[in-house]
């Protein structure tokens, strides 16, 4: 589709260039011609011969109304008429809309009467653009009426958006069945809207001025789709975002996250200071590179030399950690920024979060200036555990795993480390990014793309600085790696705390929604979800496809977990007659058919494993869901290691699945869930949900990831 | 409204006589007619004239239609016309119609044409009713057209029910502002719905025989409502049901819950045996009543005299335990009628759930005959703590408290058990309910509500055999005492499981959901959900009005738990001018304004407590929702204990108001919630979800039974 640039920017430049902000109808409706975008057919009659001919050309009925400059308010002036159904009607009605133009204002220039085609019939939906701050422009899609009005039904896609984005919004809406044709309407054609959709999102992409657009309602039909009313509005485009290539980010933080030395600007003997508390996580924390305390006095802290000034250390320096009062930290960073330092961990409040936002502007350009990448302010600091570097104010963080975690907030982060810990979570790298001067969760995730150490990152946010960037880059990395985001400001309320906290403008979360499932990222609804998310899917392995089963010794269970199966999206498999038989041939004959697999509840561990075995085997069945019930027969621990046993007598056929357990029973089923867990089985007691749950998540991500 | 019971009365005996199931349409508006549901004015004219007369009467447009016993498909026959304008168009109508009738039948008898009035305008709704096997007769209430059939945006009250809970019903849709006028459109008269719906109510509650309704369209106007087209079904009204008296189930109840002495049927010496379990656990438990084992060779077992049957005891006996096979369960059920004992406790499985459903008819029979009645079968017994009665397979359970649990399912009642112990929580009974052959949630109900020990009840369901009177009495109940239900089988898939595990037919779960509502039953969306309920509900005050705040020192926790606020329904109080400054007189100046009250991270103990204790003083906040942030100036256990300091301190002076925390920090906080938890203030580490849950669950009740 070939977009006729040059009209639409002479077209806005005009607007512009009057000090208009929007668009009168007949330049919406030229600016829609230049890209494609279908609008009723119209033409101005300067007789009632010519209103004759373009109606009849047009199809009845038609609209009438007169066109004068000095006229604005048409139908108070007698100047409208709606559905003038043939060539005798609009004869007549040309001159009584002529008649009645000239008794309201006998002074106006009359150029004539706008013959427009009438559209009626078909579905009313609604198209439009909006200019988010973090997200920028984004493409809106929704049913007319009282669907978006009432029921808030729409879905918001990044701009521009290909053929199939535009598809899969006509999906992405509660009401979607309507387009497919309900109580005896047709199908409307969803090419036609998927064309507007991709037109709209390609013109707002052009000019940036374009700050929002509505086509409402256009009509959808079986053939086509027709915007009945345009509205567009011109403002200032965004600024432009700061942001270092991928390359430079990538450098930057290598050396930030997995540095060989840390200078410690504050760093202190006394305890209870932060800058001592740094220290001793450093050295306790088994940190093997070097660690240069700078302190304006003192010759040497806890057995380390110490510096006035980073710029007297005598080697290269990767990461400086603030340790000092917010008024003294401008100071400093100008030195580290002399001293080419790639990066500042900034732990000291007294920034934007308590008004002082000059000061946050101040060092932000300090940064930008020496290009020093900023963590902070306002922040625990961060640990990288494969490099046994707690370069925070907080506990040190000691169990090497897998796990990438950040969050805005240092109580949230707090959580992150206590929750870590005693569920014994294997973690890369722990993160706090505060108030967000520079770095932002999208400058993280280019760093965790590449680090080997790390295969899923969670990641609690209020806000996105460079939604689109995050968006960009989650795009990518997350068909690599599973990427969990819990952002936080949910709702009107959350997001009125958001603000007072952060001074950041927390979005609309159905556009942070939209956008992050675009991106392949999964949503934790809560924080214990996020922090369940991240222990259990790198344990996972990636299913291979959509059908789960159920093989549980409690019947209760399988309903509770079948519920689960259904709030999570999931698909129990319809069981074959023939798998179903090779199941029954393990247990009881009233245990249940089908798909839960339901055991029956007195049964030996030989039944659990055989069962599980067959689930694991069978190539049609892609996950398993375990329900244990506690008996004498097969108590806890027994069940846990037969699980095991079996899962890894599999693993060493090169069978992977993807399998989850919930336990029922006395208090001895929490030490089984945790040898599950150990084993690589996420296992949980007292709950039917939470193994649903991460299964889920991890089919979220296999699903957006596009490996299934 | 007066209601017209005899025309009624005759036109169904009279559908009936002739064999149909459902009535003309003609009946129907007879039917409405005796129950003022107002229908569309209408007429069978016999000549043009006649057709002119009526049509000018109500008013045009009208509809015509031919009216003959011969000719069934109208359309087909050219039979209708719609929309017919004026007095012209009718009497060429007329005309037409009838020729085209005879045209299609020439032997058709032609009675003449019908005139109806043609409504438009005003918002299309729909009203029915449905007879459900649980729950009889129930009245739905939806919006027309596209919001019913693709949303499925509908609601259902038991009927009959009275104009409040009908006006209720237009506010539990989701699209309920569409009545409250939208887009220009007036909004409807919410009385003349109401009144359609009370009718409804009335006139299926009269007739059981009607067992679907449908008035699909109902027109409805500022004015007015109108059925424009009535569908009536009749069939087998629903048998009744086994229900015996209050005071009848409260005397059985009572010997069976709480029992002087326990016969076990089957008791073994034999380690392994059930019977050999339920008689340790009895002996160990600590009961203090008699127990008499029964035995078929025996003298004595465990110290205690047998005997060959309940009939050889000398005394009385209040409840007999089973723990025999199922096939000789009928011969002693017989003795137990026989001896009059009052319940019996059906251990053994082997019955329904197994297909053996003539078996569970028989010992129904039995139950029935003797008035013994049957707590299962396919159970693991039941607890009761203050009698120190562990009547179970189980291990005992002794932390005597107030929450009474049960659970239809075996494994789901292990769970209960497991986490009760795990999390220290008081129980007064644990009850298995299983196949529910008779003793049906409505029967442990009626027995908690006058059980003093009792102060919150919670249940797991698959389905409940006399939904209707579990509404009944849930209704009573939950006025003085919180009722958690966690409904399984929730989901289509769900249902399917429960189906195969019980042979229940599990419900429509919008049913469920609405009836349990009305009913001021709190639904737990999960297993670990109905347990976290219980042990949270009786510790938290009842709140005295809606106005919650948060109080943290994490500003990240504020906005998650402001989330969490929101997604839970509970109200942020706004924040009064005075009540803020007097809030920032304890926090420092760039602490948060409004509510949340964020009183930062680095702050003493004595900012929480402060600000704590003007939480609980001021009168207008009516319930605490605590943040807390592990900081080495207040660390967990110091806030744990200033918090039930403060709050004891206010208990002194009677204040009395629900508190709940949440705790982010490392893992010290999991001592510090267990303290808090303790000392009655329920509190979650890592979690910002769940202490508003449980906070939400408790104002659920308190709106429920109209304390709020």
């Amino acid at each position: 589709m070939a977009h006729d640039k040059t009209t639409v920017r002479n077209i806005i430049d005009k607007v512009k260039a009057e000090g208009r902000t929007s668009l009168t109808a007949p330049e919406g409706k030229l600016v829609c011609d230049a890209y494609g975008i279908p609008v009723p057919q119209e033409g101005v009659a300067k007789s009632a011969q010519e209103a004759v001919r373009l109606a009849t050309q047009m199809g009845f009925p038609v609209v009438l109304k007169i066109v004068s400059p000095e006229i604005l308010h048409k139908t108070e002036a007698g100047g409208v008429l709606v559905g003038v159904k043939d060539a005798g009607a609009v004869e007549q009605g040309f001159r009584t809309i002529m008649d009645n133009a000239r008794k309201y204002n006998d002074k106006a220039n009359l150029v004539g009467v706008q013959v427009q085609q009438m559209l009626q019939g078909g579905q009313e939906v609604i198209i439009g653009s909006v200019t988010d701050p973090s997200f920028g422009k984004l493409v809106a899609f929704g049913l007319g009426g009282v669907l978006v009005e009432v029921l808030k039904d729409v879905t918001f896609r990044l701009a521009p958006l290909t053929q199939d984005e535009a598809l899969g919004m006509l999906d992405s809406i509660e009401a979607r069945d309507v387009l497919k044709g309900v109580r005896g309407q047709p199908p409307v054609s969803r090419e036609a809207l998927a064309l507007i959709l991709t037109q709209v999102g390609a013109l707002v992409s052009d000019f940036p001025e374009i700050t929002e657009l509505d086509l409402n309602p256009v009509f959808a039909t079986p053939t086509g789709a027709i915007a009945a009313d345009v509205r567009i509005v011109i403002g200032e485009p965004l600024p432009a975002k700061y942001r270092p290539s991928q390359q430079e980010i990538v450098r930057s933080m290598n050396r930030i996250m997995k540095p060989d030395s840390v200078a410690v600007i504050g760093a202190s003997p006394e305890a209870g200071k932060i800058g001592n508390s740094v220290m001793k996580n450093l050295i306790n924390g088994g940190y093997k590179g070097q660690i240069y305390p700078i302190h304006p006095k003192a010759d040497e802290i806890m057995g380390y030399k110490a510096y006035r000034s980073v710029k007297d250390v005598p080697g290269d320096i990767d990461v400086a950690v603030f340790a000092i009062p917010a008024k003294f930290v401008a100071q400093a960073l100008t030195e580290v920024g002399e001293k080419g330092i790639p990066g500042a961990v900034l732990i000291p409040s007294g920034f934007a979060e308590t008004g002082n936002v000059e000061g946050q502007q101040e060092i932000q350009a300090i940064g930008r200036k020496y290009n020093v990448r900023l963590m902070g302010p306002n922040i625990y600091g961060f640990y990288y555990t494969w490099k046994n570097l707690c370069a925070t104010f907080c506990t040190p963080y000691d169990v090497k795993g897998h796990t990438a975690l950040s969050s805005q907030s240092g109580g949230i982060g707090m959580a992150i480390i206590g929750f870590s810990r005693s569920a014994k979570m294997g973690v890369s790298a722990i993160v706090g990014l505060g108030n967000k001067a520079d770095l932002d969760e999208d400058d993280l995730l280019t760093f965790f793309e590449q680090d080997d150490n790390t295969n899923v990152v969670a990641m609690h946010c209020e806000d996105l600085k460079d939604g689109r960037s995050f968006a960009e880059v989650a795009k990518r990395v997350s068909k690599k790696k599973p990427i969990v985001v819990l952002k936080a400001g949910r709702t009107s309320l959350g997001a009125r705390a958001a603000a007072s906290h952060t001074a950041a403008l927390a979005g609309n979360d159905k556009i942070y929604d939209d956008v992050l499932r675009q991106s392949g990222v999964i949503r934790a609804p809560g924080l214990r979800d996020m922090l369940e998310y991240a222990r259990a899917i790198p344990l996972l392995a990636t299913p291979a496809g959509e059908n789960v089963i159920i093989i549980t010794g409690a019947g209760g269970s399988g309903v509770l977990l079948s519920d689960a199966v259904a709030d999570n999206g999931l698909n129990l498999m319809a069981m074959p007659q023939d798998l179903d038989a090779a199941f029954r041939k393990f247990i009881p004959p009233f245990g249940a058919a089908g798909n839960p697999v339901d055991i029956t509840g007195g049964e030996p561990p030989t039944t659990y494993k055989n069962t599980i075995r067959l689930g694991l085997t069978d190539p049609r069945i892609h996950a398993i869901i375990l329900g244990y019930w506690h008996t004498i027969i097969t108590p806890p621990m027994v069940f846990a290691n037969l699980v095991v046993e079996v899962v890894d007598e599999m693993k060493a056929q090169g069978i992977h699945k993807p399998i989850v357990a919930s336990l029922a029973g006395d208090v001895q089923v929490e030490e089984a869930a945790e040898h599950l867990f150990q084993h690589g089985v996420p296992a949980y007691p007292y709950t039917t949900e939470m193994p649903v749950a991460v299964l889920s998540a991890k089919y979220k991500w296999a699903r957006g990831a596009g490996l299934l």
